[in-house]
C-alpha cells in the first residue's frame, strides 16, 4: 500500500492507495465518529457496499444509494441526501463516506460540506477517473445550465483508494480515467508518460494501477497545494479540456465518456502547441496509443464556429479570447490566449486531419 | 462612522457602521468586480434598493428580490438565485450584495459561498438583528426538518451597516434585534448592559444605534474570532436560545419574532443561573425593561415535557443531557449540563411565575 499526503488550506490529509483496503475501512478512519453515513451509487453498491459495511461493523452506520450516472449530480439528490442525513440523526461528529466514482464523490462531498455547515467526509474512489476528483477538494453539483456550478472547496478527511475495485470497470470507464492520467503525465512527469504510453488497458494489474495512480495523485496534489482555489497553476489541469468540454456539451453527455473526449482534446492541445511554438511533440505516439486502446477517435464533423461558441460559454474563461493550456514540451505547460481566427482554423484543420486518419 | 475589523480564518474584513452609507456603497467596495448582483427582499427593496443601485451607477449591476420572511430561506430560493446568477453572467470576479435582514444575509451568503465554489459577498444589514447574523460568517438555508441545517462557514468581504435604514423597522423587529444585543451584553459587557437597560425602544436615535450596535458587533467578533467553527466558546452565543428555539418550534415561526422568544429565553437562563449558582442576577430589572418595551411575555402554558423534547431535537446539543449557557455573573458565561429532572422543574416553575406576574 502507498500513502501520499495532500496539504489543503484547512488541513493535511492522507491518501491510501492499495489492494483490498475496502475490507479494512475501519483501520483508516482518522478518528472516531458518532455515526457514519455511506453514500454510493447503484452499480457500486451491487459490487462493494457490503464489503465496506462489514468492515465498519463496530460503528453506527447508515447508507443511501443514488442512481448511477451524471444526472445524479443535481439539486434534488443533494436535498434528498440531506433529508436522509437528518432522518438518520447525523450530527456534527458524524462522517460521510463517498463510495464511488467522481459523481458520488462530488455530490456526497458537497453534502458533507454543507450539512450543519460542514462535517468530515472520506473519499473512497472506485473509478480511475476519481483518482483525480477525490483529491483537491472540489465538490459540486450541476445546475441545469452548466456543470459544477454549485459547490465548495472542501477537502476530505482522507482518501481510501482500493484499486481492486477498478477491475470491474467497463472499457469506457478505463479509457476515461486513463485520459486524465495521460493529462497529468503530460503536465508534469515524462517518466509517467513513458510508462502510460506502453500500457495495454486490457491487461491492467493492481501493481501497475497502484504505481500509476499514486504518481497521478501526487501530480494533482502538487498542483492544488500551490493553488487550491484555482486562480493560477491549477488551470493547467484543464489541459485537453477546452475542446473536451465543448465536445461534451455538443455531443451530449453519455455517448462518450468525459475522458474519451478529453483524450481528443489532448491531441488538439498538442497540435496547437506544435503550431504555436513551432516544436514537435509526440502527437503520433499518443494518437497510436489511443487507437490501439480503442478510444473513439471518429467524431461527426462539427462547425468550428459552434465549438468556439461552446468554449466561450464554458465558465472557466474570463474574457472573450479563449485561453488554452499548451505544452512547450512534455512537463512544461503554459497558458496561452488564442485568437478566435486562429482557433477556428486549428479546429477546422484538426477535424479534417482526424477524419482522414480514420479513413 | 465607526469601523470594526473581524478576523476570519480566510481573511480579515471591515464592518462599517454609520448613517447614510447606502448612498455611498461604491466607496466601501474592497476592490473592483466584474459585476455586482444585489439580493434583497420585497420590503427592503421598496425602501432602499434604489438608493443602493444609484450608488453603484458606475458598476454592472443586477438585482433580484425574494419574498420577505423566513420561508425564503429554502432550497428553491437558493436554486432560483443561482439560476439568476448564471443568467446574468456572473463569474468568479463578481460580487453578491446581501441587502436586508438575517434572512437575506443567510440565503444570499450561501449562494455566494457556493456559486462557482465561492465568490465574494458583502453584507448590508437592514435589521437590528442582522448586526448579529452579518458578522461571523455563518450562512445557511433551512431544511423542511430544521433551521439552518444546510450551509457553510463563509465570511463576507465586508459589512456595510447603514443604521438609518433601521428607522423603518416595526416594533416587533426592533424588539427582536434588541434581545440579541441584550444577550451579547449579558455575555460580555456590563457597560453595554447598563446602557441597554435604560434605552427606550420608542426613541432610538442613530447615534445610540451606532454606539450600541458597534459594541454588539465587537462582542460577537471577539467570540467568533476565537472559535469560528463553533466548537467551543461560540456556543455562548446560544444564551437564551435553548428555550427560545424550542418555543419557536412549538409556537410556530411568525407570531412571535425570534428575538422576542429569545428574550423569554434570557429570563429563563438567568433564573436557572440564579438557582444553579445560588446567586442573584438582575432578573427583575430585565423583566421590567422587557415589559416596559412591550415584549410579549404572556405565552400559552406548554407542557415542560414537550419543551424538553424540542430542546433535545435542537441539533446543537450533542448528547442527551441538555447543555445550557448560564451566567455566573453578567459577563461571566458558562456551559452547564442540566439533568432532565431539574430542567422539567425549572420549566414548570418558570411558566407559573411568568403567568402570575402577568396577571
Ligand atoms: N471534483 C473534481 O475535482 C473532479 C475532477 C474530475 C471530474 N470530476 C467529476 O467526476 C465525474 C465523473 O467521474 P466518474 O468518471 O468516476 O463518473 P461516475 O462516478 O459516474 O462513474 C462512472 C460509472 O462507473 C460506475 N462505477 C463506478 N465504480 C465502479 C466500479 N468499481 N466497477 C464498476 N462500475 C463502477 C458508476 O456507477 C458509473 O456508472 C463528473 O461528474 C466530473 O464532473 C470531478
Ligand atoms: N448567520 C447567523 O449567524 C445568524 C444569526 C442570527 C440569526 N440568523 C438568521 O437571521 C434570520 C432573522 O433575521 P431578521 O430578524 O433580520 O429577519 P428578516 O431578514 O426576515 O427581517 C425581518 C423583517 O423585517 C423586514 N425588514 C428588513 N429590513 C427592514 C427595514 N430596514 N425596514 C423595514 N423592514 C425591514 C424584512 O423584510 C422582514 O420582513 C433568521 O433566519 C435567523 O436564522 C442568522
Ligand atoms: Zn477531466
Ligand atoms: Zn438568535
Amino acid at each position: 500500500m502507498n500513502e501520499s499526503r495532500v496539504k489543503a488550506k484547512t488541513h493535511t490529509y492522507p491518501v491510501y492507495i492499495g489492494e483490498n483496503l475496502r475490507y479494512q475501512t475501519d483501520q483508516y478512519l482518522p478518528k472516531s465518529f458518532s455515526s457514519i453515513f455511506i453514500i454510493t451509487d447503484e452499480t457500486v453498491a451491487a459490487h462493494y457496499l457490503q464489503d465496506v459495511q462489514k468492515s465498519l461493523a463496530n460503528e453506527t452506520i447508515f447508507s443511501c444509494t443514488i442512481p448511477a450516472g451524471e444526472q445524479s449530480k443535481n439539486i434534488d439528490t443533494f436535498y434528498h441526501l440531506h433529508t436522509k442525513a437528518i432522518e438518520y440523526g447525523l450530527d456534527r461528529q458524524s462522517l460521510i463516506i463517498a463510495l464511488g466514482g467522481g459523481v458520488v464523490g462530488d455530490v456526497a462531498g458537497f453534502v458533507a460540506a454543507t450539512f450543519m455547515r460542514g462535517i468530515d467526509f472520506i473519499q473512497m474512489p472506485t473509478t480511475i477517473l476519481a483518482h483525480d476528483s477525490s483529491v483537491g477538494g472540489k465538490v459540486a453539483i450541476n445546475h441545469a445550465q452548466g456543470k459544477n456550478l454549485i459547490g465548495n472547496f472542501y477537502a476530505p478527511a482522507s482518501v481510501i483508494y482500493d484499486v481492486q475495485t477498478l477491475h470491474t470497470l467497463n472499457d469506457h470507464e478505463l479509457r476515461s480515467g486513463y485520459a486524465e492520467l495521460l493529462k497529468e503525465s503530460l503536465l508534469a512527469d515524462k517518466e509517467l508518460y513513458h510508462s502510460l504510453i506502453i500500457t495495454d488497458l486490457s491487461f491492467l494489474t493492481s501493481d501497475k494501477l497502484i504505481e500509476q495512480l499514486t504518481r497521478g495523485i501526487d501530480i494533482k496534489a502538487e498542483i492544488v497545494e500551490i493553488d487550491e482555489h484555482e486562480s493560477g497553476v491549477r488551470k493547467y489541469l484543464n489541459l485537453g479540456h477546452t475542446l473536451g468540454h465543448a465536445l461534451e456539451t455538443i455531443l451530449g453527455y453519455g455517448s462518450w465518456t468525459h475522458g474519451e473526449l478529453v483524450a481528443i482534446g489532448l491531441l488538439f492541445a498538442i497540435r496547437v502547441s506544435e503550431k504555436t511554438y513551432a516544436i514537435q511533440l509526440p502527437y503520433e505516439q499518443l494518437y497510436t496509443w489511443l487507437k490501439d486502446n480503442d478510444y473513439p477517435l471518429q467524431l461527426p464533423y462539427i462547425d468550428p464556429a459552434e465549438i468556439l461558441a461552446k468554449m466561450k460559454k464554458d465558465k472557466k474563461t474570463l474574457n472573450t479570447t479563449i485561453q488554452m493550456v499548451l505544452l512547450q514540451d512534455i512537463a512544461r505547460p503554459a497558458l496561452m490566449e488564442i485568437s478566435d481566427k486562429k482557433l477556428l482554423n486549428y479546429l477546422y484543420d484538426f477535424q479534417i486531419e482526424m477524419k482522414q486518419r480514420s479513413e
